[in-house]
């Protein structure tokens, strides 16, 4: 089946001690619809400016993401710069330009609105709503958000929460939410909040999922060596939807192993800047990971 | 088989944020012993001063703990103070008063120098030494070490290292040790500098294996209160131990299942002040929290 998703479709300028990348694909969407590519079909929403290279829009399609959804609007892409410190796990925001972003909405080619999974990636919660709004009795809803929301849009977000199947947030922002630093009861009071799904990442040291059959502790890939983490919790997202839509069976059955897809996508996300060594990845290396991943659990 | 333990015996002053507990039963041998008895017999290797409780000993005694090598001198106990912090993820030490174990000198009765599995719990390596010089080929040989003696014995710890089978730290004090923040990239620098098996602890967050049979990612029990974290290491490391000298056949194929006891035998030890919590505890209780973790890896 296919996955929907929905985010932002973005030019990142990325700075490491090591390094300096202009302009690399990225944005949540991105990130998220190659990652949920090797598994099935994909229908991106987003929008890039006229200044959007063309040699993006052949990415996308080589990895067959359907961009009936993806609007090209006069003006400028969305745009963030960002910097990494030594150690891959703190990173700044040099600028963020929003460009035709910042008037984004989210409409629904007719074809999609039947799609029955969706992935309503980092964006506004009010974008997520207008999505969910254009939606006719999706199967299985994801979202996923940022630190920003929960400071400038929780009632929005609090609202979207009881619309979803699945949320996916980070440690720090399960801490903000909840006003719990203990994963395990801060997973207990965003179930009170509405999804029947919950997933805290952790970065390196994987994530948690909270669900009707309990808890799943996933393992992070083992990596020697994080040339750039930007977009690894999108891309795990969408590995995870791409994996899920793909497999047959009830969501209970599959979202364990759909959850360490993610990782293995995700690890391979951190080894290139933005979507460098992804876009160079084929279903049979990613099967590879998934086996040794599962090999480094088994006791 | 039986486990021989050596290290630390003493008393500890904790505060927390919520409570003040004086002179617990505590040290890095008390902790791992009492953990290593729910498997099989152990042989401790300690001492303690002439204000020792007698409720320790009971304690020691009623987990069949062989107490012939128990030192006990004139003179005051191991006494260590240290406070936590909110989130229990830093403490501090106010003091630390070395007493009796200022000149101890860990010298085994004849009984214990043919125990197949040895542990040096956390004490200075020059003990270590000095205990393994007095064994008769131990089949299993495990060290833990502490941050202190990275600093102050390190030309010791690197000798030991070449005497060990597995070497078990945290990952700051792997950091710090080989200069590497990758723990994976860690593990490789560890190995060279002798140990066959190195296991590196990461709190919450579980542990990590590499040994022969590559890469073991072992989850932490998800706890969703931690009462005092203290001597959950020692208990990890003496419970994986107390494990493997009780399993039949080959270290390689029980050690994963060892450090997972270990977990599971930890999470109990962060559940009450000093052994408060691992005092009560039996084989059953151990087992179905191992079934449960079991439960939380599996896909």
């Amino acid at each position: 089946m296919s996955v929907l998703i929905v985010g932002s479709t973005a030019l990142d300028s990325i700075k490491t001690p090591k390094a300096e990348n202009p302009r690399l694909l990225g944005g949540s969407a991105s990130h998220a619809a190659v990652a949920a590519s090797f598994f099935g079909p994909v229908n991106l929403v987003g929008v890039v400016g006229d200044d959007f290279p063309r040699r993006y829009i052949q990415l996308y399609q080589r990895h067959r993401i359907d961009l009936e959804g993806l609007q090209r609007l006069p003006g400028k892409t969305f745009h963030w710069s960002g910097e990494y410190e030594l150690n891959m796990n703190n990173r700044r925001t040099l600028k963020t330009e929003l460009g035709v972003f910042e008037t984004f909405t989210p409409t629904l080619p007719k074809a999609y609105q039947t799609t029955p999974f969706v992935l309503l990636a980092n964006i506004a919660p009010a974008l997520q709503h207008h999505v969910l709004n254009q939606m006719r009795r999706p199967r299985f809803v994801v979202a996923d958000t940022m630190d920003l929301w929960l400071k400038v849009a929780l009632p929005d977000l609090l609202k979207l929460l009881k619309r979803l199947d699945a949320f996916v947030l980070n440690d720090s922002e399960a801490q903000e939410l909840t006003g719990d630093d203990n994963v395990f009861t801060a997973l207990k009071k965003i179930h009170r909040l509405g999804p029947k799904y919950v997933v805290i990442k952790q970065g390196s040291h994987g994530s948690i999922l909270s669900g009707p059959r309990g808890l799943f502790i996933c393992p992070a890939y083992p990596l020697q060596k994080v040339v750039d983490p930007t977009g690894a919790g999108d891309s795990f997202v969408g590995g995870m939807m791409g994996y899920l839509a793909a497999a047959k069976g009830p969501i209970d059955d599959n979202i364990r192993r759909a959850m360490t897809y993610g990782s293995v996508v995700a690890s391979f996300c951190c080894e290139g800047f933005g979507l460098g060594r992804i876009n160079r990845l084929n279903r049979q290396t990613i099967e590879s990971r998934f086996k040794e991943l599962a090999s480094c659990t088994r006791f």
